[in-house]
């Protein structure tokens, strides 16, 4: 059943450990995304510990926007335990499609740990697939195939929840297709939003794990609401930036539940 | 003699350079609360640098929040260039307690290290004394011991400074024990505030060498004081984040002196 | 000629890819800064990677400000795939002259690679020439020549565009300097606008690289008027530092050309 005021309720009463491997760029903004809406974030990525790490917490979030060699190694063996323990994983496959560095990385870890949700923009996901795709940098320019088939297709292909963010995001189980149609044009103008609805997915999938479907989109409706009520009042991407923190504290499970749009 | 004003006003005058060795989830915030309040920072962590610029630095700030390898080696370079300068020295020993990598680096950055305050949350420092003490990443869930007892035993037992941060605050030299009462509960909802708050215990050490307890106690009284000025008007923990940096930057000493709570 | 407003026009309309090897203290910022004036930043510092990113971006930034071995190799690859390409190329050498490991690397990759602008304040350029010069940790204190004259000088002699920052920034091709008057005296008080102001000159070359010397004038008055637009109505350093973000993506390139002060 769909309620992301259910989950974010129930998550909020868990605070759950939401162990993050992300890039340089985008670490504090997905911490305080986490802290905000009522997780607990922890980021560590040095061999020694990861295994550790990811044994006490309640969901892994893995990013590859800046790669380099020991990173990879830290997050397949984060990746691993996490797989073992069976708590849910995402992996936000920042860039697959623009460096054939991030490309190979990215089907490395999905060849090698169990993800959970795959949470990516059309370019990203669709290079993943094997799909006609133009990635410039880290954004998507164009892909062969609509969202929503590229969600199912995805999903089917690599076993597990596809998460396609865009105008409206597009998550799939490789049977349903939920739409969320919440967001505001604001994210796009800044860096790691993307990264941050990840992050949230974790979040949200710590608070509901046995339907992750439902989490993975519930999780993009609460970021899109967020975003709705920091776009009213901003003048601009940076102070939409801090009052999206502001709002993702203030969520209210009602106020989420009338505003969230998941067809 | 205790004035956070007083040494506000010293430390701008000299406007010391503070060489921090920090975590990348926080590095732009430390070295903007450490701007702010009128110091200068300085981020260096190569091996092939930091006796150098350790050996040009008023004040050493020693934080392990995302540890790796050669940031360790660094750590250690650092502090002994530090050490052999007797320039006071900060150590965030950050989720000590949640894994053996960040619990024995603590210890070994210790034992290395003439470190003038240890500055951590009561979990992080109960597990550097040995004390029973729960630690869930980065955040201190529960010890055995009362903050006031935790902070001059660990004074005592590791021979410094000990500044556990809470709700409120206890320094202590193994004597006395300040608490330090400033404050506001929006900053537990921003990531990274602790590590602000060693590094501008850094800036006051610069300030005030002479004093490190009053210094430690200064600095988290000005914190303190600087976020109750910022939690007036903030509509959440983004537009609290952004007028913390405004309050320390309009930290006026008599105001500072006028609401320091210091017992 | 000098029009930053065409400039801008320009590059919002081309999009260009700026791919910016830089400092972990400034990543978040940076990429920001880039976005909200219209262009599309890219992070990525492997070894394995950089020529492949640099070999689709339309300009590259180098930024030294936390250097170590394997992103130094990182830098001289993807400076290397730049010159080949002949995309402009920008430096900035932070805390060039603080140690003598960043003062080395600068010289080597301006040895080695075909850079357009050297962005740096005075006290990094003044130790890049063999000027007097005093830099303490990344911030000017003082050199021996004027900066108008240190432009003309560095640039003569390094065969470059030296874009000197400073209350007023002086930007030379060894022949013509041309001084901008805009900015505000908020900037000094936020970390990594030096880093900001690197990267907006990336933009501004990648939307005139015909023009070198006055794209690098362009890009210096944008943010400058971007930074006056933010210091009315900020209270401080960080309500100052949101709005910049705002300023950037408002600026309208009639009003840009109205206040550009270049001379």
């Amino acid at each position: 059943m769909i309620s992301a005021g259910a989950t974010l309720r129930s998550l909020r009463a868990r605070k759950p450990l939401v162990h993050q491997i992300t890039n340089y760029v985008v670490m504090n903004e997905t911490a305080n995304a986490t802290l905000a809406l009522g997780a607990l974030p922890v980021m560590a990525h040095a061999v020694e510990e990861v295994e550790e790490m990811a044994g006490i917490a309640s969901a892994l979030v893995i990013n590859i926007g800046t790669l380099s060699k020991h990173w990879i190694e830290a997050m397949l063996l984060a990746g691993e335990t996490a797989t073992a323990r069976r708590i849910p994983i995402v992996l936000d496959p920042v860039g697959a499609g623009a460096t054939a560095y991030r490309t190979e990385t990215a089907k490395r870890i999905l060849d090698a740990v169990d993800v959970t949700v795959l949470r990516g923009n059309a370019g990203e996901v669709a290079t993943l697939v094997g799909a006609a795709a133009e990635v410039r940098g880290v954004e998507s320019m164009s892909t062969g195939m609509n969202p929503a088939d590229l969600s199912r297709e995805a999903a089917r292909r690599l076993g597990l929840i596809a998460s396609v963010t865009g105008p409206v995001d597009h998550v799939s189980d490789g049977e349903r297709v939920l739409a969320v149609a919440n967001g505001d044009p604001l994210l796009a103008t800044v860096t790691g939003t993307g990264c941050m609805s990840s992050a949230l997915t974790g979040c949200f999938l710590a608070g509901k794990p046995e339907e992750p479907l439902e989490a993975a989109a519930e999780a993009l409706a609460a970021f899109g609401v967020a975003s709705e009520m920091a776009a009213a009042g901003a003048e601009g991407p940076g102070t939409f930036h801090a009052r999206l923190y502001d709002a993702l504290y203030a969520l209210d499970p009602e106020t989420l539940d009338g505003r969230t749009r998941i067809g």
